[in-house]
């Protein structure tokens, strides 16, 4: 879990926020003896690094591209340190929790979730510089922009140097593969398993966009050109000899590998004057003092899997309840102990 | 409700399916005298025009790039007729209930929705082909594309003509906005509005992909190209200059425009001979004999509009419960028959 | 499923309601070849014996302890017909899904539900006149009144007639038991099992209380005389000698017979005048014309069990979720319609 | 909301455990300036009073009456200090969130919630014994036992302590009113009001048993002896004579008091000998050595009253969505700050 939250936390390289908070996370309760007990784990994990000074200003100005007008006009109050609610350190829970959706996903069922950087402002990783199926986490982590590929990764990281001078900030592209997805996931109207993804997803501070398979593109093809033939494989199981769809069909994971990518506008705090207006509608210049990050793209990468994760989570657990329901036979025989999900949290994990 | 049924329907159009299925609504309950009761609505759009034999050669194979196999990977049995779960007929009920959606919205908060089409294949409506404030469902409706440019709608029809000849089929993208929008609707953090409206696209059959306001194309950009400054206009109310945001800040409703792009895929179903394979795992050749659209973007307009409706409502219905409860003193004073719903379904409707 | 409409429906025997309701279900889709397909089945049942004119008075006046008043406060407007929302038919709907998980939760899990009629107006029957291990359904079904115990039977359809004459009504308590019940279903906090058979029950019309195990009574014993001790039984299970819990602990099954008790009130409508209001304020009398049961609690029973069905398969699916999860190893390797749920419906279940 | 935790937490008086634990609640977050701020709020209450000496043995036996089994049989391994999830410590949680409920719904609706204890062991309260409308805070505080009616307090606090020498412990009943309920609260069919309360009642540990108005007794009665006349009030309300029903109707309120029971059994954990099994199948004896109450009942009265707190806040704010919009005509027009709630935890409330 902390690995998954270092990945995330600010002040983790010198492309993010110079902010440094060690975002150490402490599970106070859920857990016995290093095993989870079944009951909800609560992860603690404090802000040790605010610096109250910075938001003052906010106090009084509505920041442009902010949340803080729609917060106060909803909630009708604001709580303006770290953003409040709008604070990105929300997120810290989404890696916490699917830190563990992961560990499950790949005991259970060999399901693999891995994310990198595809864009960063004007600098685009082409498909065919990275193999979905070889991919691994250390090819992405070998560098601190998260690019599977190094010449690409060298360019993103200029880039974003090159608007960090000027305190500007810019966008990017995660995508995201998941291998291994058992087939059957998900249903077939409004829970399409593109839908939770796409909901997960734009759920994430700063996206702007969602797709999945041939995603937008695939408009400028004609179904003949864009078609999944059926063929059995070595092993006696449907296959689909190209992916177009992306690992789903009819909002079902087929078995094949699901992609999807996710677009990330720039952080909305920058070192710019800019004109706004304060809460009691005077026109002002507003220049941010925090220390945002001049490309939070990197550091989405482990939220990305984490939201993939969960929702992963929830419907293989969906799945058990519809369909292997139906190969049980349930009864009183049940030994003691014999329903074990403690080693769940076991160490000896790949 | 028999309006917008009719604006989905096949055989509509010479560019659509020439299936002709009237789908007459029929309400078989939750009215009384011309109004609704409050109870829940039942209507009963029964399929006229189903042709069994259609469906005998799918009973055998998978046909490729529909749901067929992850149905019955799911389910263990396919219900072949109409792709059985799979068949779009199901957005019927979408329609239906989005009609409704619509009218309280109108009627109540003055909520605007109109979709049209800005894609076909290769052929783009420019951004600056159509503006969003003076946009009517006339200018929409005026053609069967369902694109408000006569010039590029005239592009569209001439590039659905010629896959229709060949029997192949193409995708496009669907344009919503969303007009006076109430301020505050949608909540912070995994029901943004952007979110809730991703799901509900992305649950659509055939769509690959979902942006708001700037969506992919913002990460071109750097934040102070992409910005939208506060001011106050003359009533006094917070605005923003620009748009970039798309109506939506940190998940909540800033009463500016909402719009958003749906990317739809070409249908499966078409003529030309494909490779798959059997339930009983052979492979063999198949041509759908089924009549499908050359393309379904132009009767995807009608379903866009009534999902995006339908998230709407929802959350203005949980903002009254959360903001407007704050404003309220309900006491056993409520005269009977105050709480008045029943003029919802008035004919005397704008 | 319709062997239980049928036990539900009026006009079944001379101490319901005279009113003839045929109850004839039509699946109207969700089944292909007598299997269910996995997808919503739709049962629609008609009301075929509906006289207006019996309720023409009902529109002036609000019947005293109708739901009549409270849906016009809600909803401002009144459907009166059979009462509208609050007519009982909308149990037809519990019945129906009622069956289906009745059926599967005894094929999957050997699951019985039975209730039975325990008390009619202050005709009570004794705990030691049935045995909760040996009882059948046709025990219940050998009288009109669902009494398992002849005697008792008549004491009670006695006390029915005796009310019927005077156009008055009574109520009465079904008493429901479930055998071999898996253990470990349910949660152990908000979602006890017991919580959710509650809020089943208490959603029944006419219903007024609800106790499980010891119930009420059990507040007149100490811990020592009111206390389930364990042992091994002869298949190395740990049970409980006595039973005091009613097969549930902490909220969750424990594999001891299930057992709960539901008040029912007396029938609203009754032919003796009393004062009300009308719509518009007025005083007046008022005398019910429908034709309404002297006692519904024989009727009720179906109701009581189906949704007893209910509550137990939606967690029998919640437990293969959470726990049975832990046990598989879900692969690609699937073969197609592995799996296979369509023996659901077959004709060959006991 | 400490003053409700101080009613609920042990070692408050003679007769509950005498294990100390001051249960101070720590807000940390969801508030700002002493305001909420419409984001969740996370209170904090450590255990500061726990023994794990006491709970060694548990470790081994499976205690009688206890969850201990249950759980073990779900999540296939025991958190045993304090009895896991199953210890009733996560009753402060809501306690807490009751507290802000009826804040709320007395501000906004003048609704009172009072509970009091009715019964303890074989001490019955009379139904004369305590005026509804009338009935105070104060009468019910006035004593350790929270019996409003002194000689019936002192009746209870002497049964208690009769079985407190022995090591026994009683259980009782909780009654609760609920005035200036708004009328038209809650739904129909499955989510009447009762049954919202009735699951929520059921929920509580110990909790066997809920009957709202007449209850089981009033299946003693016939309609004609149990019926609720309607009479316009000087307010021109339409009100009924007599309240057989307990404040609900259809499922739904009607603005008369809301009155409802709870029986609560005696306390699992004796001091007494008993015969249980361990985890590994021995027969062996067991005597719990934990400090647990004689009788829970009076600690139960705050969190019977927060539940439904609960209940009704939910139900409130459903009222909003579905009755109150309405009334509104929401529009971009609202002022900044408008929407208001932070007066909710305004010091200056009664």
């Amino acid at each position: 879990m902390q690995a998954d939250l270092d990945r995330r936390r600010p002040g983790q390289s010198r492309i993010a926020t110079p902010r440094k908070e060690t975002d150490t996370c402490k599970i106070l309760s859920g857990t016995y003896g290093g095993m989870t007990t079944g009951t909800p784990i609560h992860v603690f994990v404090p802000n040790t690094n605010q610096r109250r000074g910075d938001y003052t200003a906010m106090a009084k100005a509505y920041r442009p591209s902010h949340a803080d007008l729609t917060y106060d006009l909803k909630y009708g109050i604001r709580s303006v340190q770290g953003g409040g609610r709008a604070s990105a350190r929300e997120t810290i829970g989404r890696v916490a929790a699917g830190a563990l959706a992961k560990k499950i996903l790949k005991l259970k069922s060999g399901v693999e979730i891995l994310a990198f950087v595809s864009k960063v402002h004007q600098v685009i990783l082409p498909e065919d510089a990275v193999d979905y199926e070889s991919l691994t986490l250390d090819h992405i982590e070998s560098n601190i922009c998260r690019c599977p590929n190094p010449e690409y990764a060298e360019k993103m990281i200029a880039a974003i140097h090159k608007v960090r001078v000027t305190g500007d900030s810019v966008g990017g592209v995660v995508t995201c593969i998941v291998r291994n997805v058992p087939r059957g996931l998900s249903s077939p109207v409004f829970d399409k398993l593109e839908a939770l993804l796409a909901k997960a997803m734009l759920s994430l501070p700063a996206s702007k966009g969602f797709e999945i398979g041939g995603g937008f593109a695939c408009t400028d093809l004609t179904r003949s050109e864009h078609n999944d033939e059926f063929y059995m494989d070595e092993t006696r199981n449907v296959r689909t000899r190209t992916n177009c769809s992306g690992g789903v069909r009819g909002g079902i994971s087929n078995g094949e590998t699901i992609y999807f990518k996710v677009a990330f506008k720039a952080t909305a705090s920058i070192g710019k004057k800019q004109n706004t207006v304060t809460r009691d509608h005077q026109h002002i210049e507003h220049r941010t003092k925090g220390r945002n990050d001049p490309c939070v793209v990197p550091r989405a990468v482990p939220i990305v899997e984490s939201m993939a994760a969960l929702v992963l989570m929830d419907q293989l657990m969906a799945y058990s309840a519809q369909c292997e329901l139906f190969r049980l036979n349930l009864s009183l025989q049940q030994p003691v102990g014999s329903i074990n999900n403690t080693h769940v949290l076991a160490p000896d994990l790949p």
